[in-house]
């Protein structure tokens, strides 16, 4: 067995197949993982002039090995099995959707060493989430989710539409009752849906609330509808999630039988 | 086929049966938006002022738009099958609950261009919302909702009067703990119920909270009890919601079979 | 058909057996709700010294008419079926639990009347709420939701058991962490507490929160823990709450069948 | 019987198997919950200056119940059933886990007696929680939820991950449009992720809150995506918690029905 073939094998063969993680994907997923904190606390301002070049070197090195697994990937991809010449294999990998997600990964990752000009350049490296989705466990369970969801559409229409009428109702009835005692909060309807979004989600932050009795009463009835408000989305996502985790786990289980080494 | 006939059919055939949206209501669907949208950010004070001539003109074609609907509709109706004569049809359909949402609609969207002195008027325009109910499938979704709420009466009821024993023991617990100390927010029971319902609906704005010791002790039962009042109606909206969407999605189906294209 | 016959059966027969509410039993309800707003509002300073002498009549009208109602049922209890005599049958109900319930409402009722020095006395008005224990509906209700709760206690004492962890430990930890920066919030365990309740049921008023990085690290955990402190005792509860309004329908709608006049 | 074969039935025998409390349990139970409410107490410097000997004698106490505790069971467990000498049992039950957490508590109960320097000892006193576990049921149903949640680890992963990619996307979202306006609070992701696990938590202290109206605009959808962060643990920990105890019932029921007396 060549070093291309093994290569071959320990990058593509079993983390596609049956979701568990080999020893590359491990290392690759510390290394996502690091990057993105390495991000993160990047952007601290105190934090990075102490140490700008630790993480500048430190965003290198993420470059280089996100690069490096391209590379990688795309050498010893040719050992698919198939009658195509190599760069055939390579090209169509390529167009597949983990190497485009890879491809993603390496560009997010070193487009800010070239183009240095604006800082905000530098939150795309935060995207190198999405290498996450190269994991088959990850990527599979998203897409139970996200057809479970497409399956309960009407109820989150319906859920949406009630939702919004609530806000804009309990919006509205702020703005008639407060807006002349608090015109910087209360003025107008879009001011006062900012209180509204905050009382039925239940976060309350306090910036705004209610002064009048008139205020407080209706602000009363509006939080009470939020309860109702969360309980039905809640238990049309929960509904939808345990439906995903159950078809994913049914994706899952069949290839653990065949093969049960981890 | 004349053309009162084929707009009979784009405007009434299909969507009343089996839900789906035609051209037509899609349309008219973005109009209802965007008109309730100009008539909420028409209530800012300062873009208000700044576009006052393009929101008036704004709501002005909204209101020949929804009066030129009705309009359609009710020449279009006389194609409906059935031996009676034009008018008669069209009285008949002018009686039926659409029709009268159709010039509620109308009405609302009109009527602060006769009457302009009271500016609290313009606030009507919101219920073009109204409108929504035209949908054959929002409509059956909130009858359906309705008839699952009702199904849980009892259920609503008792929870509703240990919700109030809950809220009102509360009020009366702070009122007696911190009616001393803080007399303009718990100096009284009405006062304290609106410490009452913004704890237990876990809100917090935290613009009223107990400051001795007791208050808070009895503060921390109370929240810790808001668990518990959230939690039951919680459950039977959330369970009213699911059997409402269920039977929703049972009257969908049947017509999506018999009718399968779009 | 005598008077005293017909009274009996307007007030005792068929309230107490298919839970259903006859004229008298909704007279009685609306006395009940009202005499509790009117003890509610008359806690308002301002409101109770400019209609003092209303307030007063109103307090002395709803006394008489609690303690009407309670002599009429004794008179009326004399037709109850059996050879026992008169005064036999009233002492045997004056023992029983909706007599002792009727007769501790006529007692808080008057004597605030009779002891007018504590104010504190005139909360004591708002146990008048224990009369609704009388509809017979809402009394099996409770009874249901009661034995359903009992049922669960294992449930509940290791939910209890975990919280109470959760907080002890999310309390201990900002002690730590604040308290030598916040010696008034979080001081000590006890005090840090305040904070660990109003934290991990969502309420948050934030008149306490922590400014340390660690504190703030060590708080944001806690938060996080707070969904499972509300998710685990929300499940019981609803679950219990579920299972005794099932009880409770199957304990009604046999009753209903039986006598199925409103 | 001798004393020794009764000491032993009283501490051993019954409260393993079946999970009931016998009265040892029940005075080992009530001395746990006073050391643990002391050692709070003794954290508010007011009260503990003012009682500082009577917290000593307590705490001292409390080390010599448990010290006393340890070795009488050290001392009974000889009568246990088997061929070998009584130290051989000894040894053999000192190495079992219950007596490791028995060990444990005598241990940091006395430690802040003998190291007096480091007030933060004395939180150890705290751990004396982990006695709990001594009792059967409670240590029972804590590891039929452990079960529970590592079954549905996959979940929790993914559930984990997602609310990781909102939290961090809400961050970034108002790192973005708040950083330059409010540094303090939004001026680095990972401050912004103090306001955003507050934020999708529902808590909303309001110590951090948006200013700008786009900020406004973000945090509302980051505020009512807390809701789908919510309710995905909150079904998977309540469905955990469900089996778990359906699973610690199971286990308990066959107990009682071997041993039905209390």
């Amino acid at each position: 067995m060549t070093l291309r073939a093994k290569t071959y094998h320990q990058l593509f063969a079993s983390s596609r197949r049956d979701g568990r993680l080999t020893l590359t994907d491990r290392v690759v997923l510390v290394a996502i993982l690091a990057s993105v904190v390495v991000a993160i606390i990047g952007t601290e301002r105190a934090f990075a002039t102490e140490n700008r070049s630790a993480i500048l070197w430190a965003e290198f090195g993420f470059g280089l090995f996100f690069l490096a697994e391209y590379c990688t990937r795309l050498w010893a991809v040719a050992e698919r099995a198939g009658p195509e010449g190599d760069w055939t294999k390579r090209f169509a990998w390529m167009r597949s959707f983990f190497a485009l997600i890879d491809l993603f990964v390496v560009i997010v990752t070193l487009v800010p060493f070239v183009l240095t000009g604006a800082p905000i350049l530098r939150l795309l490296r935060l995207f190198r989430l999405a290498a996450l989705l190269k994991f088959g466990r990850f990527s599979m369970a998203l897409k139970a989710l996200g057809s479970a969801v497409i399956e309960r559409r009407y109820d989150l229409y319906v859920t949406g539409a009630l939702a919004m009428v609530l806000l804009l109702g309990g919006a509205t009835a702020l703005y008639w009752a407060e807006g002349k005692v608090q015109p910087e909060a209360f003025g107008s309807i879009p001011r006062a849906m900012w209180w509204s979004v905050i009382t039925l989600t239940t976060v309350g932050y306090g910036d705004v609330s209610p002064l009048t009795p008139l205020g407080k009463v209706l602000a009363a009835f509006v939080a009470i509808g939020g309860i109702g408000l969360v309980a039905m989305p809640t238990g049309i996502i929960a509904a939808a999630f345990s439906d995903a985790m159950q078809a994913y786990r049914d994706k899952i289980d069949p290839a653990d039988e065949e093969n049960p080494m981890p």
